[in-house]
């Protein structure tokens, strides 16, 4: 394992589907065991998006099932470090300390920032949302992140953390490394109605945690070729769900062969080769499961994780926070009058 | 003494003049007997105008000698607490957790950073710089201040203030006063050389800490009507800083108009009118030196004012905060994760 370090984090949306695992999740569990690893559950976020009270109990849940799913699709415990960020309120001093490194028109560029400025009407651009990516940049760079994986989206997001700490460095002296961005695929996988991606909320989704029956289920009611009344009707593979996810999760690629050519001929039925996808789901999803099952039986463990991460992570930010302040000259004058304040209260105590 | 909490502050900058006296000091002598009172000592500001490292023994030095003359100048002490806002860090978390209160396009309408925007040009306005008005909201609301003294130039700043403070109970419930605004005039006093406003840089300026040579020399020395070439010209008193200051500082009322009476009528020299202010002012600057000199005897003593005010303030805001990030909803989550890892630490310790 490379002593570099990678910071990775998703919201708490709680538990996870196949489309995340496709999207991110494989992808991290690869590089996790290539960098030491931080995982942000971004809970704070949430604020920049939605200005009201979240709902504790759901955050805490979700956090808890998201963290689950990926520990079950592999990331090794001892491997990664998962903290909260709302536990962690001095990224918050952090960020303050950025925001003078960075330009309005400068973030005002953002390709993302444009958008929801758009979204949200231009004069109702909250303040903090045009700092989005400040903030980012003190959740990156207050554990000292070296490598962060990012996808088209947030590939931007990322430049500006650059920046900052670029301009940080210079201005102050070598605090903070300049991460490097990881260019990440971020594949998306179709829902199981082929109506789109895949998401919780149009119930198209397959979770990691969902059971052999439920997959079983979900998949014979996927959607596919629509103009097939017959098995004997020659039907169309491209753009197909059934066959995109035997692309992607059997990995007898004989078999998946013989399915496409047969379907294409009008030989087989969709039955046959929704069963053929039903038992390489579950053959892929079953080790995920016996994982998750294995956290599921020590109720708390995975809190425990997340508590564990969190108090380390927060040591590192407090060090690292000291080391910004101190760089900057912020800490020197408050030194130099407690010196004084020091040996005043000395003379006091002892009168000549 | 009323319970309503007042803050006010300054950036350091050094021994104070007359002309601080006459533009706020004055102000709050009186208005630190009607409230308790926080006086911030507003270094870390100076990042949002400066991009580089603060000179620490200049910024130690300052602080102290402004708190020395605030003091001498009649602050009582024990009615007072001074604290060096770069000893607070956790005023950049309640920054941080304002952001999103306030939009873009109001703190773009706040006057003064129309101005400042104007000066840094547009393409080069720092974001932190657009944000002054939040963290200026984060300082008077850390500490909850309930009143805050303010001039022309800064009572925009604080209906920001009073916005967030809105705004966040409404979304989140009663945690911090809208704090009032206390409009005061903020006379400025002319320098000795008649040329414009008192100002240490221009070196017209009288300071508190001036001996009694040191002022009847800069009073001899002051610009007076230039047309009376001798002492039986007529003289105009109406801009004539002599009389401005009279006006000012001599509480001899009779003295003062027998003087303007005589000068418009060109029958008193130069001489006789300084030599008046020279007295008057020594007598205003007299008891103000004493107390200086009492504070100055015990070096370190200014120090540990400092100290145990910022260490008062600096528990005073953590409490804020976490009452903040409670409302918001901000802790609950992880609360809830903790209290599940105590539960299983306990079970794991106690095997059934």
């Amino acid at each position: 394992m490379s002593s570099a370090r990678m910071l990775t984090g998703d919201r708490p949306t709680g538990r996870l589907h196949l489309g995340h695992y496709v999207g991110s999740i494989a992808n991290r569990v690869r590089l996790h065991q290539r960098y030491e690893s931080f995982f942000i559950i971004a809970d704070l976020h949430m604020l920049t998006t939605r200005n009201s009270r979240p709902d504790i109990e759901r955050v805490a849940h979700n956090a808890r099932e998201m963290v689950t799913d990926i520990l079950a699709a592999g990331v090794e415990p001892d491997r990664a470090t998962f903290y909260l960020q709302s536990a962690i309120p001095e990224v918050g001093d952090l960020n303050t300390l950025f925001q003078n490194l960075i330009t309005v028109p400068r973030l005002e560029r953002v390709p993302s920032l444009k958008e929801m400025s758009r979204d949200a009407g231009k004069d109702e651009m909250p303040y903090g949302l045009l700092g989005y990516p400040v903030l980012q940049a003190a959740d990156i760079l207050c554990v000292k992140g070296q490598v962060v994986p990012v996808g088209r989206d947030n590939a931007a997001h990322v430049e500006v953390t650059r920046e900052i700490a670029r301009r940080f460095n210079h201005l102050y002296g070598e605090v903070f490394p300049v991460p490097d961005l990881i260019m990440s695929e971020t594949p998306t996988l179709v829902g199981t109605d082929g109506a789109g991606k895949m998401s919780k909320s149009r119930g198209n989704a397959i979770g990691l945690a969902d059971d052999a029956a439920t997959v079983r289920r979900k998949v014979m009611g996927m959607y596919t070729d629509p103009n097939r009344v017959r098995a004997d009707v020659p039907g169309t593979v491209e753009g197909n769900p059934v066959f995109e996810f035997h692309d992607i999760f059997n990995p007898d690629r004989a078999q998946v062969e013989d399915l496409r050519t047969r379907y294409r001929a009008g030989r087989v039925g969709d039955v046959e080769v929704k069963e053929a996808l039903a038992t390489a789901l579950n053959r892929f999803l079953d080790p995920i499961r016996e994982r998750r099952a294995r956290f599921e039986a020590q109720p708390g463990l995975v809190d425990e994780l997340i508590v564990a991460g969190t108090e380390r992570t927060r040591a590192e930010v407090r060090r690292t926070l000291v080391e910004a302040r101190r760089a900057m000259g912020l800490t020197g004058a408050y030194t130099q009058v407690r010196r004084r304040a020091e040996r005043y209260r000395k003379a006091v105590a002892t009168p000549a």
